[in-house]
């Protein structure tokens, strides 16, 4: 994490499907020597195929830091000898199928080859990461870092710690992220689907209500989504969206809309969330981020960034249009 | 909605606060001549003063459709006469303070003023249209038709007939909102917070639970959308996003993850909506809009388009610094 690129110590990826892969070229474009590993020459050698076509695509659109595509994919070393792509590396992203079985297997041998520094990421969507890192040798190192496919254009990734893991790794795998060009996140605590999937979760889950309720059909809501409420979101998350939409920031605008949102959540179950604790810890948080005095001069700022995303998305569909030509 | 902009027939614009100017931007823009009403020259001169300014912002991301800003400002004509602004006019779009006693009597009086032929469309974003169009003359040509604000920027309108509401009306409706560059949806029936808050609620309840859970602080889950979630969403809705995350469509994605949203969202409330009527209504829908065989070719027109979205989204931070220099 310090200096040049050509400083940054190794990085292991174990597994070469898709989320291997995109790992290897988020690692490899931030300068970052990485090691590719999975269990046959084939499927690294097609796994490099899929980098340089990726990379020459992310060179098109200037995504590649001003390096060139060649250059990047150099850094990246495939082996199917995981102890020596484990040897010296300072993280390992572990891309391996989803079952708890294989992920404990693998985080196991992982603990025996690996240094203590080294930490063991994974990037499970699916597990905790306390159900599959229970019995690594210094499970203090282990945590989950899971990232939106590809994490070379989506940079959000979620950090979840194990109630073992050590506060110390948690701090510096967010740096390596931050490091690595991405967008790191900590969660507290263990939870199913982390927080993306839950929130996700639950726009889906009202979507096929809606759809089930025959209030609007499947292509209504999509268009809801890509020409309404997701223009801000690519910019802006939904606390500070509320904040913006009331004059006097996100308690009043509660106090305004809470009522309807209340009403359409079913009072049982929305009472305690639109009220109380929850919104008193949002609104602490933003009055940290943001002046009351200040919300007009962002709301401008808010109106600007959202005309370049808008006249953005408008070249854009003349550049790459559907169906290809 | 026929031919150039020269041969369109005048739109009311009644309310000249926030939404009302808004309104008054888009129709103008598209080449209608629009009639904005409001009780004194006063606020209406105050009106003219943001106009003013937001058409030359819009001018400067060249979001004017080639127009000059005077040029545009010029089709919008100010006048405290409601019965003139409406003479003649074939769509009024009603931006009047939310009340149902404010809505009811203002369209009672529209109905009387407003020749037969003429729609009436309220932006209202609290209350169905069968709430306060009951009692108004012809009121099949009542209907809701609300923004996201500023719909000059953001496409989606939301129609929501009552149920006395000619189909026509809502069918014709739907034509001038995209003659206006907009991106209609039509609701088959009414909804407490129609599709849009509905989608937007769910998630801001979720995140308001993981909040209080503790799980995540409110800045993590503003940058789990901003830089994480909304940044597909902000050209492609959640089902197609379902679609192209599994390698064989939408019920591939469900039969993958559906176990984990289920078990987010808790068995209870998930079950029907994840199985069943809804996603075969989904699916049903999907399947017009994309051949299975093409899913890997939209994968990778999704991926160039994410390109597209992020090289411009960093363009767009040097552009539209926060805090301004």
């Amino acid at each position: 994490m310090t200096g040049a690129a050509t400083e940054r110590l190794p990085v292991a990826v174990v597994g070469a499907g898709l989320i291997g892969i995109a790992w290897a070229i988020c690692f490899a474009r931030a300068g970052y020597p990485v090691r590719l590993n999975d269990r046959s020459d084939e499927i690294l050698a097609a796994a490099r195929e899929v980098i340089a076509a990726a990379l020459s695509d992310l060179a098109e659109f200037d995504l590649l830091a001003g390096h060139a595509p060649a250059e990047v994919l150099a850094r990246v070393r495939p082996s199917t000898d995981l102890a020596r792509c484990l040897d010296g590396a300072v993280h390992v992203q572990e891309c391996a199928p989803e079952t708890i079985p294989d992920k404990s297997a693998l985080f196991a041998r992982m603990g025996e080859m690996a240094g203590p520094e080294t930490v063991l990421a994974s990037s499970t969507s699916a597990f905790v990461p306390s159900l599959f890192t229970g019995a690594v040798r210094h499970r203090e190192r282990c945590l989950v870092a899971h990232p939106i496919n590809p994490p070379y254009l989506v940079p959000l990734v979620q950090l979840v710690p194990a109630p073992w893991t050590d506060p110390a790794i948690v701090a510096r795998t967010e740096r390596l992220m931050v490091a690595a060009g991405q967008s790191p996140i900590v969660l507290q605590r263990e939870t199913d689907g982390f927080v993306v999937n839950r929130l996700q979760g639950a726009l889906i889950h009202e979507a096929l209500r809606i759809v089930d309720e025959g209030v609007a059909d499947p292509g209504a809501i999509d268009i809801a989504i890509a020409r309404g409420l997701g223009l801000r979101w690519a910019f802006m998350g939904p606390f500070e969206t509320m904040e913006l939409n009331a004059p006097a920031g996100i308690r009043d605008y509660v106090e305004r809309y809470g009522g309807l949102y209340r009403r359409i959540i079913g009072v049982e179950h929305a009472e305690a969330m639109w009220t109380g604790r929850a919104l008193d810890r949002v609104e602490a948080d933003r009055m940290t981020r943001l002046d009351r005095d200040r919300i007009g001069e962002r709301q401008r700022w808010r109106d600007r960034r959202l005309m370049d995303l808008v006249a953005s998305l408008k070249a854009a569909e003349q550049r790459t249009r559907w169906p290809a030509a």
